[in-house]
C-alpha cells in the first residue's frame, strides 16, 4: 500500500473504528502471513443504510409508490385498491402498517404491495425503467434532510470504496434492493459500474421479433438474508473479505466473508439524530453479533466529520 | 485508438474478417457519428466452439462424464442405471444417441443425463468443485489433438478479447456451459476474472452454521437461446455491441447486440479439419442468419494463421 492511500479516509474521524480499517487493509496488502493476492480481493457492501439513507422510507420504495400513484392517476379504478389507494392517497398510515405487521411477523400486506410493485413494472421494458430510476434520484427531494435522493449517499462510504479499490479490491453492491433500481446511479454516485451490482430482480423476457427486453409482473430472486452469499458466489465466483451492512438481513453476507482468511465485518450504526437518523429496529441482531463476534461497528456519529455532500443541486 | 493495438491481432491473416474487426473497432472508438463511450463498450462470448474446442465432446461433458464414472466406482449399483452405466462402461454409443435423440426432438435421455449431473453435484462444496475442474482441465489430454485441454483454447480469440480490453471494452463469457467450471480456468487460459464469466447454473445453498456453500441437486439457470439476453443483461446491465458465438443458440445473444447501435457480430465457423475439427450441426440457422443480415464469420481455415497455442506441457 502507498503511505497516503490512507488520506482516502480523510473524512473518517481518527478513532479506533477508522484504525481498524486501516490495520485490516495493511494487514492483507502487506507480505506477512495475512497477505491476500489482488485478485482474491472482494469487497461488498449493502445499499440502503450502508451506502445511502433508507429513512423515513428506503428510497426505492418511495420510487415505487410515486409508480403506483402515477398508474391510479391514469386508472381511476385503482384508487380503490391497496396498494394504489395508499400510494395515491399518500397514506403512510397504511404504508407504515405494512412494516409494522411484518415486524410482527404478518406478511399479508407485503404481499398485497408486491403484487402492486410487480403489477407496476410487469411489461417496462428495462431503458425506460432506468431512466425513470435515475430521473427519479437526481430530481427528488428527500422528505426531510432538504437535499436530493442521489446526494442521500454516504460519502464516507464512498471514500472507503476508493480507499479499499486503491489497494487492489474489487468493489461490489450487494443489496436487498432492486438491482436495476441501482444500476443507473450507482456510477455516478458510487463510482460503481452496472456489473458490479448485485441486488434483488424481477424475471425478464427477451422477444426477440421487436427486439425489446421487459419486465414481467414475476419475481426473480430477493437477495436478502441467507440469499446474499449465494448470489454474491453467482456473480463473483469468491467469498468477499471485507463485507459492510447495517442489519439483520446482511448478517449471513458478513458471517459468509472471510472463509477461513481475514475477514473485515463492518455493520453502519445509525446513531446520529441530527445529521442523519438515530436507529436499530431491524438491526438488533446484527448489532449483538457484532458484540459477540468482534465485528466493526461504524458509528455515524462517532466516525465520520461529514455525513452527505454538499448539496449539488 | 493507438495505431499500434492491432497487432493484438498479428496471428489473424489479412483477411476481411479481420479489416472488419478492425473498421469496427475503429469506428466505435473513434469521433465520428458512431462513437460509444467507453463504459459502454461491452463484448460478450460464447465459449464452447467459440472460444475452445468442443469436439468430439464439450470439454465439460468429458469431466462430468468422469465424475460420473468416479461414482460408479465407489458404488457398484451405479454401475447398472445410466448415465452411470454408459460412463463407467465409456460406452460413446449411449452418448452419441443422447445428441441424436435431442436432435430429432426427443429429450428423454437428455433428462436421464441431467439427472445424473445434478446428482453427481448435489452436495458439493463450490471450493472443491472448483479444483476438481481446474485439475481436470490443466491434467487432461484431448482425444484425438494430442493436447490437455486447458491448450485446446482457440489463441486467436484470446488475441481478441486483448484487442477489445486495449480498446475500453468490457469483456465477458456469455455461454450455455457451466459457470462454476469455467471461471477455475478463464483466468489463466482467456484472462477473464470470474466475475465476467456467465453460464448456465446449479441452485445453491449456503449453511450458516458450517459456513459451507454447496450445490443442491437442482438445476438454477440454462443459458442458453433466448435465456443468453436475459443473463447478459442481469449480468452487466446493458447490451453488448460485441458478440460472437458459433451456433444456434448464440442466435439470440447476436441479435440482442447493439440496440439500435452500431454491432459487431461474429460466428465462428468450424471449417478446418486438418487442424481443429469440421462440422456445421447445431449452426446451419446462425449460419444462415449471417449470411441474411451480414454478420462476420470467422473461418477458422482462412483467417487464423495459427489455432492453438504451443503445448504447454
Amino acid at each position: 500500500m502507498s503511505d497516503t492511500d490512507d488520506l482516502l479516509l480523510s473524512s473518517w474521524r481518527d478513532t479506533p473504528t477508522r484504525a481498524a480499517l486501516v490495520e485490516f487493509v495493511e494487514r492483507v496488502t502487506g507480505d506477512g502471513p495475512d497477505a491476500i493476492p489482488p485478485e482474491e480481493r472482494i469487497a461488498t457492501f449493502d445499499n440502503d443504510g450502508t451506502l445511502w439513507c433508507e429513512k423515513p422510507l428506503p428510497i426505492q420504495l418511495s420510487y415505487i409508490l410515486g409508480r403506483l400513484a402515477g398508474m391510479a392517476t391514469e386508472d381511476p379504478t385503482l384508487r380503490e385498491r391497496q396498494p394504489w389507494k395508499a400510494a395515491y392517497e399518500h397514506d403512510n398510515a397504511w404504508l407504515g402498517g405494512v412494516v409494522a405487521k411484518h415486524y410482527a411477523g404478518d406478511d399479508s400486506d407485503v404481499k398485497v404491495l408486491m403484487r402492486g410493485i410487480l403489477a407496476s413494472v410487469g411489461g417496462v421494458a428495462v431503458d425506460d425503467y432506468a431512466q425513470g430510476a435515475a430521473d427519479f434520484v437526481n430530481g427528488t427531494l428527500h422528505p426531510t434532510l432538504g437535499r436530493s435522493f442521489r446526494d442521500c449517499a454516504y460519502l464516507r462510504m464512498v471514500e472507503l470504496l476508493r480507499y479499499l479499490e486503491a489497494n487492489g479490491f474489487t468493489t461490489f453492491i450487494a443489496s436487498g434492493g432492486d438491482r436495476d433500481f441501482m444500476r443507473p446511479f450507482a456510477s455516478d454516485v458510487y463510482g460503481i459500474p452496472p456489473e458490479r451490482i448485485i441486488g434483488s430482480s424481477n424475471a425478464l423476457r427477451y422477444d426477440a421479433d421487436s427486439d425489446v427486453l421487459a419486465y414481467l409482473a414475476e419475481p426473480d430472486v430477493f437477495d436478502d438474508g441467507p440469499v446474499k452469499p449465494i448470489r454474491i458466489w453467482s456473480r463473483t465466483g469468491r467469498r468477499p473479505i471485507v463485507a459492510g451492512g447495517n442489519s439483520n438481513g446482511d448478517i449471513p453476507m458478513l458471517q459468509f466473508a472471510g472463509g477461513g482468511r481475514p475477514a473485515l465485518r463492518l455493520l453502519v450504526l445509525h446513531d446520529d439524530a441530527e445529521r442523519e437518523f438515530d436507529y436499530t429496529t431491524g438491526s438488533e441482531t446484527a448489532l449483538g453479533r457484532a458484540a459477540d463476534d468482534d465485528w466493526t461497528v461504524v458509528s455515524i456519529k462517532d466516525d465520520w466529520s461529514t455525513v452527505f455532500a454538499d448539496r449539488s443541486a
